[in-house]
């Protein structure tokens, strides 16, 4: 059976776990990586074409988009135009459903299709809470974070006057509630209360228990575990308090690579159109053919 | 917007608490219970059509199938030849695939479709498996079930000689081992001794590890809660050690009833064929229109 050939585009911590993660997958050829800057090559992509173009790898059936956040909505559908699947791990909630009605619109032009949102939350956990509605239609479903990093709660952290370094831990309290713990290196003459006040002052900050904690280095301190626990208490027909948990300690951009590598199998299944996870068949994720899988999974 | 018309055929436990999720569900008409003999009619059926054929109940999108897990090839087959989908929790592990390729050709014939193994294991548990795999595709999973009743092995325990009533416990031991606790009301004159042997001798008990305890009366330690704890440890790309488990507590029978009318909603949504629940989308099984759904769980 031919490989699926894949592009991953872009190059930071999404993309260097895609590229591990797509060597590891026996169905798949790594046919390039897209960066800006094409002439800067780390060691371990020696044996990888890099360019700055999509269109200098040739045939490309599917292109996992590693850039940041913002981007994907544009350099989604760029490529799709061009009539390659797309599979991203676009993270800003309340913009999804923009990006679904964009983008599927562009897939239907150009025969292709795309799956959005497809990393770990957005992404699995939208996955486990649609089966627990479906499992108990009525209930409380809790989606508590942590303990992990939150990268965009340490780059508003690093803006604040007086921080040299910041790296901002989320901490699950419970019922979706959550602490944040600032790990800071100061600028000289700078104090620990100082900058919780400057953090207290942004909405980024404002609506959570807050701790700013001072350290040597942030760097020291820096670990890429993440978790969640979600967990839900609801109505099956008639019948009360069923209980479901469902947890998780991972390293996180090597789950969402894992995610977006085992979409870019899924996206060549569905028809053209943009979809979230939950809105695909679970199975299209899988390698193999569908006996083994039904025999061995169901 | 029109209702799904809904047959419920069997009126065992499943079908009694299938018609209450039935009555939950407000996108959903209950057309009627099929049972082999219609003029036995519980009091909370009284403003309900029960029949004894399916043919009586007029239009019916989906039929439910309540029946005992052995007929369901034999009672699917039928009422998919009249174009009504079928969805069933058919739960011989082994048979799964022989089934759905039966029906699959079955339902391509007649223009229906079909969702087999829907309860929660086979069922919604064989979804967490697969999303699993799709996460971190090398390692091992663990399917931990219980504390609850296992009705099989109590079938099998109260035919043993000696024994007058039996429940058989199935009690998790962890990396998907289990032992089996057998509460049985004893015959004058036999030991629970005896039952012991009776049952280590039978392939169904031999297995595991295994405890009879005579009690006074069976009915009295009969609860319908039942629960699972699925672990699976993996590797995501190239990155050990990632953790997940998945937990529910839940009555049983309700839980299935519940799953088997979310796919009789799902089950509409599917093109002609017949399907396990991982080869559905999660999203098909909720009630709602999609951008509400991505909006609200992605």
């Amino acid at each position: 059976m031919d490989k699926i050939k894949v592009a991953v585009v872009g190059y930071g911590n999404i993309g260097r776990y895609s590229v591990e993660a797509l060597l590891a997958s026996p169905d798949m050829e790594l046919v390039g990586v897209v960066r800006r800057d094409a002439s800067s090559k780390p060691a371990e992509l020696a044996d990888v074409k890099v360019v700055s173009n999509i269109d200098e790898l040739g045939k490309v059936d599917v292109a996992i988009l590693c850039t940041p956040t913002r981007n994907i909505p544009e350099v989604a559908k760029s490529i799709v135009a061009k009539g390659i699947c797309t599979v991203d791990s676009f993270d800003i909630h309340g913009e999804v459903w923009n990006l679904r009605q964009m983008l599927d619109a562009e897939c239907k032009k150009s025969n292709a299709a795309s799956i959005i949102s497809a990393g770990w939350d957005p992404g699995t956990d939208s996955v486990v809470r649609t089966l627990l509605m479906a499992m108990a239609p009525k209930g409380l479903t809790y989606t508590n974070f942590g303990p992990g990093m939150s990268m965009g709660h340490s780059v508003v952290a690093r803006g604040k006057k007086g921080v040299k370094n910041a790296l901002s831990m989320t901490i699950p309290k419970g019922q979706s509630i959550h602490s944040r713990m600032v790990y800071v290196e100061l600028e000289p003459g700078f104090t620990a209360e100082q900058v919780y006040n400057e953090l207290k002052a942004d909405d980024y900050f404002a609506h959570d228990e807050l701790h700013v904690i001072p350290v040597d280095s942030v760097d020291n301190c820096r670990d890429m575990g993440h978790g969640v626990l979600i967990e839900r208490k609801g109505v099956s027909g008639k019948t009360q308090n069923q209980l479901f948990e469902f947890r998780m300690h991972i390293n996180n951009p090597a789950l969402t690579a894992q995610v977006l590598v085992s979409c870019a199998r899924a996206v060549l299944k569905q028809r053209p159109g943009c979809y979230t996870l939950p809105e695909i068949a679970p199975m299209d994720l899988l390698a193999g053919d569908r006996e083994t899988l039904v025999k061995s999974l169901v």
